[in-house]
């Protein structure tokens, strides 16, 4: 097993990573303290690992453990199941010392950090990752929240967790179109600061894929890593941050646009860095053998490299202009100078963009 | 005008107090910088004051403002009406750098603020509350939030808000009714840690129904320089800022069992002192000297000293076990030592409880 610290002074809070470790009490015993619990999940993973994670909650101090079921997809990434977790902890009578635990992927963990967030002004909550991007994306960083109609993620807090548990066995159920979209966001803590991690993918890749042991280890726990350094310099995003969401301008659009749930994030990110490389190279930031080089590392990871169709370029930019980048009516966007490069900037050629969009876009 | 610093670090605020502040940019400048504002008001408030508060904006430097109207009444205090503020800031593309203006009683900063709280991660607000009871509560101390139907402001988060700003030609409008209700929590925090304050209320109450300026903005600054104190001490309510819970959570049983809107939020907290009341005494704290002092200065102030037909002792119990002062399963209660010594308990005899409960209760 390994351990990492996400260091943010009194927010800190360590990051397990191991084979196994749904079935270990300790470390949930630990952060629990001896409090009620509640997790919530989806209807996909309760059948697969709530069993294993109510037996070793019953082998901790707390009490009689609650759970909630809520269906799975980022269209119910809302209000309204929101408001569902709201509902059982109050039918349930659930405190201010209650704690959530999240088990699934990333929208489980945004909803219910949120949830944990708001709930009579803020309990403790617990991650319990199950899918590879929500390992190495919304376990670190204590950014919590649900979407609206008219935008993604629009709806939050800063919210930390207290622990983080990644069992990397539960990877063994993901769905490989699941795996391919955690492996973009893999992919951008190379592209943002981490040239030596990129290469690695790019000799890699295949073993991810097959799914070794070792190699998803050693890939979420340099991500995290990577990830935890940024966010410990700006845990509230107003600055540094920022190069988080390289890839995710664009690829919110995407998500947007074609409606939530028909892309996976992922695949709208990997699809975003696509877009940002090639307007970092049309303002001569970045060369043409390393935009090839990023978008043969996506595509072999299974990813799309081409814009989905029935979003124009006038659609892209209606849908770039709410996003949470945008300060003060300017847009902000994550632009690369070389793999490894990443910079966030509202200093670019709006004629740059507009040719990329042009370039790209599948009206 | 008078300018009290709550004095919350890097959270810090300025209330300012005085007639005709509605009238004046400065402060809003100051405050705003320039950045776009959203106003959210009622359908009460609106046509009294939002005119005059949207003519002294435009002399301001912020560009046009935009503003929601929103239904007047506890009853709307919930996630439906929080959507139609996050719809409203969607719709007219107001970023991260907004901020949101609450124009009117504790409703409208309560739902405003958690608004601003959660809209992308947290925007700035400002607050300009119109009613007696939001200038002396719900402007300091940075507790925002919704309710839901299984429980009064379960839904929420600590966000301080950039400045405050008091008119107190405001109340010349409030109803009698709400203008008592206001003066319940005025009287509260003589009884909180402020003995001095609670005999010149029992001298000046009549100053204070009749209105008279000098009075209420003392009364006011008072109780706002008593609560941000206690604040002061305790932001996140770990600890003494409970006391400021005096009355509520007898209160929030009878708000919550009536069904909101019915009792005004005022009226619940003075029967809920006066039950505070009665049960330290007949756990021989309080003498029933004092009760009788505190009884009769809230029915003086025009306000409840019976509590209301139709709830039963063993619904209050039922009600208060949600109260957000239970921790780890055991209910905590503000009694009194006395006129101005108030205490956060679980340490009470239960049977006390009871008998006060069956002893008022009017089921």
């Amino acid at each position: 097993m390994d351990t990492l610290t996400v260091e943010l002074g009194e927010r800190s809070y360590p990051i397990h990573i191991g084979r196994g470790l749904l079935d270990e009490p300790a470390w949930l015993d630990q952060a629990l303290k001896g409090r009620r619990a509640m997790v919530v999940t989806n209807e996909t993973i309760a059948p697969l690992y709530l069993d294993t994670l109510t037996r070793t909650l019953a082998r901790t101090d707390t009490g009689p453990v609650e759970t909630v079921i809520l269906p799975d997809g980022e269209q119910f990434k809302n209000l309204q199941t929101l408001d569902t977790i709201y509902t059982a902890l109050l039918e349930r009578r659930l405190d201010r010392g209650a704690v959530l635990i999240a088990l699934g992927g990333g929208v489980i963990g945004d909803i219910t950090g949120f949830a944990a967030a708001s709930y009579q002004r803020g309990i403790d909550f617990i991650q319990v990752p199950t899918t590879l991007l929500s390992q190495v994306d919304s376990s670190v960083g204590g950014k919590t929240g649900v979407n609206h109609p008219l935008g993604k993620n629009m709806i939050g807090a800063f919210h930390q967790p207290r622990l983080v548990l990644i069992d990397t066995d539960t990877l063994n159920t993901l769905p490989d179109r699941e795996l391919s979209a955690g492996i973009a966001e893999v992919i951008k803590y190379g592209l943002i600061d981490d040239p030596e991690f990129f290469q690695w993918l790019e000799q890699h890749l295949p073993r991810l894929l097959a799914r070794e042991p070792e190699a998803l280890a050693f890939a979420i726990r340099r991500s995290c890593a990577d990830k935890a350094r940024v966010v410990a310099e700006d845990e509230r995003e107003s600055g540094r941050r920022a190069l988080l969401n390289l890839g995710h301008t664009f690829g919110h659009a995407i998500e947007t646009g074609l409606g939530y749930g028909r892309w996976l994030h992922g695949e709208a990110v990997a699809m975003g860095m696509v877009m940002a490389a090639r307007m970092s190279c049309r303002m001569g930031w970045m060369s043409e053998s390393e935009v090839a080089r990023i978008t043969a590392l996506i595509s072999a990871a299974g990813l799309p490299v081409e814009a989905p169709p029935g979003l124009s370029a006038a659609r892209f930019r209606e849908l770039m202009a709410v996003d949470k980048k945008v300060q003060q009516g300017r847009l902000r966007l994550v632009l690369m100078q070389g793999i490894g490069r990443s910079l966030v900037t509202a200093d670019f050629d709006p004629r740059a963009l507009d040719d990329t969009l042009e370039a790209l876009a599948h009206p």
